[in-house]
């Protein structure tokens, strides 16, 4: 009997589109697999034209709960009972608890991120962050970023879709965490230079360095970070992006691309629905050793 | 990579409740793995209350198709597309295939049985049936049985519950295929033993000899067998019934119990989602080799 899907299997989504090319359903499955977890983790091809049948679903089939993404994270919450103060900070969900009915959205983007520092044992509370863009990612970033105790965050964002958001981050982050943030023009060069020089990390939270803007990046001359920092591109295709190579060249330590924060979304999510630790070391290897 | 789930993953359910403990996934999922098909199989709990909504979900989350079983294999078929004939004559659907939302009812309980025999390599067709009980399964066996050209069938049934619905699959029977039906009262022992003495195969269609009623027979004497006579237990837990040890006793060569039509109404269904035939060897092995 190879198969471990049976009768008592329990149902877990990830609604979104376009979808069918995620690395969650490979990631979710073999960490159930591994610990004998009773979950199958299956995508769903969900528009926001769908969204709302699609949680009806969740509610029917008795689902454990679903991960959420594009176009859905914000269309999403008022489909919902409940919404955990991080979500409604961040204004957007990437994850849904079933608990008898009861629908509660997450946000795991951003403890994803701060887990994946962690993993590295690296340490940002108390320090500098500078973070360019202010889109779904940025915003879980920066958000929980303020909340774990980040001192200060500078937000650099263009002049553009999402600058209301990123105003909107600001006085969020101010007026409701102990961090002082600041947003400024990602045009305006000679700030975005002091800014990095002044920080412990750098995150890109564009999609600068991805295609099609493979191979660009906002931040080009190495002399603009110190060899002590981090930097840290949320990208993970290509594995290594065009401002990574930047920091490299400026023999920084501590240069990530995204795969650390995509695993550890997903396993913020596996411990909300079943409440164990994800093998992360184990997916990882077995997802990663490219 | 163990987990053959990934994106492309497209999900095919079970709706009935109580459901937990079905075979049904396990039979499927090995069968999806083994033909390197991608799908996976999971069971839901869906009752008379939540079927229309969980036949949305069908839609919603473009499933395949779904088994549907007790309690919902009539009140289902309001909230289809289509109908197959044979569903239509039979009054129920036991599976569902979703061609791009469009949603059409067949019944694979019949020919599941029909082709069970084929199996064994024995022939009923231009024979007489004799069959015991005209509930759900009894109703799909004669009517399949009518359809693929049995000459004959007496139909046993209690006065009480599905009385009516006897006497409904008699006149289906006669006005609209070339088997000739009649209906006997079960209560009429002189009557069973004679249209048992006559006919190429008895199958019991009750329940009698399964829990709470194991042990027990509606035939006790095995001078009512004919040793070239092929006797047949829709009941499969326990493998052998009373009635099957009777047969024995009696020296009949052709003793059956349900596992075989359990196995060839999946496969059916397999069929109509996967146009591919189910490798009913292998899955028997890994399923009934006990």
């Amino acid at each position: 009997m190879n198969e471990r899907i049976d009768g008592h299997t329990i149902l877990i989504g990830l609604m979104a589109y376009p979808i069918r090319h995620s690395m969650s359903p490979t990631m979710h499955n073999n960490a159930f697999a591994k610990l004998g977890l009773n979950y199958a983790y299956l995508a769903f091809e969900v528009t926001n034209d769908n969204l709302p049948q699609a949680i009806d679903a969740i509610r029917t089939l008795e689902m454990r709960g679903s991960n959420i993404s594009m176009p859905n994270k914000q269309k999403v919450i008022p489909l919902l009972d409940k919404l955990d103060p991080t979500a409604e900070m961040v204004g957007a969900v990437n994850t849904i608890v079933n608990d008898h009915g009861t629908l509660t959205g997450y946000v795991t983007d951003g403890t994803g991120f701060m887990q994946s520092l962690k993993d590295e044992n690296l340490n940002i509370i108390g320090e500098k962050m500078t973070i360019a863009g202010a889109g779904g990612a940025g915003t879980a970033i920066a958000i929980q970023a303020a909340i774990d105790g980040v001192k200060e965050i500078s937000i650099f964002n263009r002049h553009g879709a999402s600058w209301e958001n990123a105003k909107r981050n600001v006085n969020i982050i101010n007026d409701r965490t102990n961090c002082k943030a600041t947003l400024y023009a990602l045009e305006d060069q000679s700030a975005l230079q002091k800014e990095i020089k002044d920080c412990t990390i750098y995150c890109n939270a564009t999609g600068v360095g991805m295609n099609p803007l493979e191979g660009q990046t906002l931040v080009s001359n190495p002399d603009w970070f110190r060899k002590d920092m981090i930097v840290y591109d949320i990208i993970y295709s290509p594995r290594t992006t065009k401002l990574m190579e930047v920091a490299q060249a400026a023999g920084v330590k501590h240069v990530y691309n995204g795969l650390g924060m995509i695993l550890e979304q997903g396993a913020e999510a596996f411990k909300l629905w079943t409440g164990q630790n994800m093998p992360v070391e184990y997916i990882r290897e077995l997802l990663f050793s490219d």
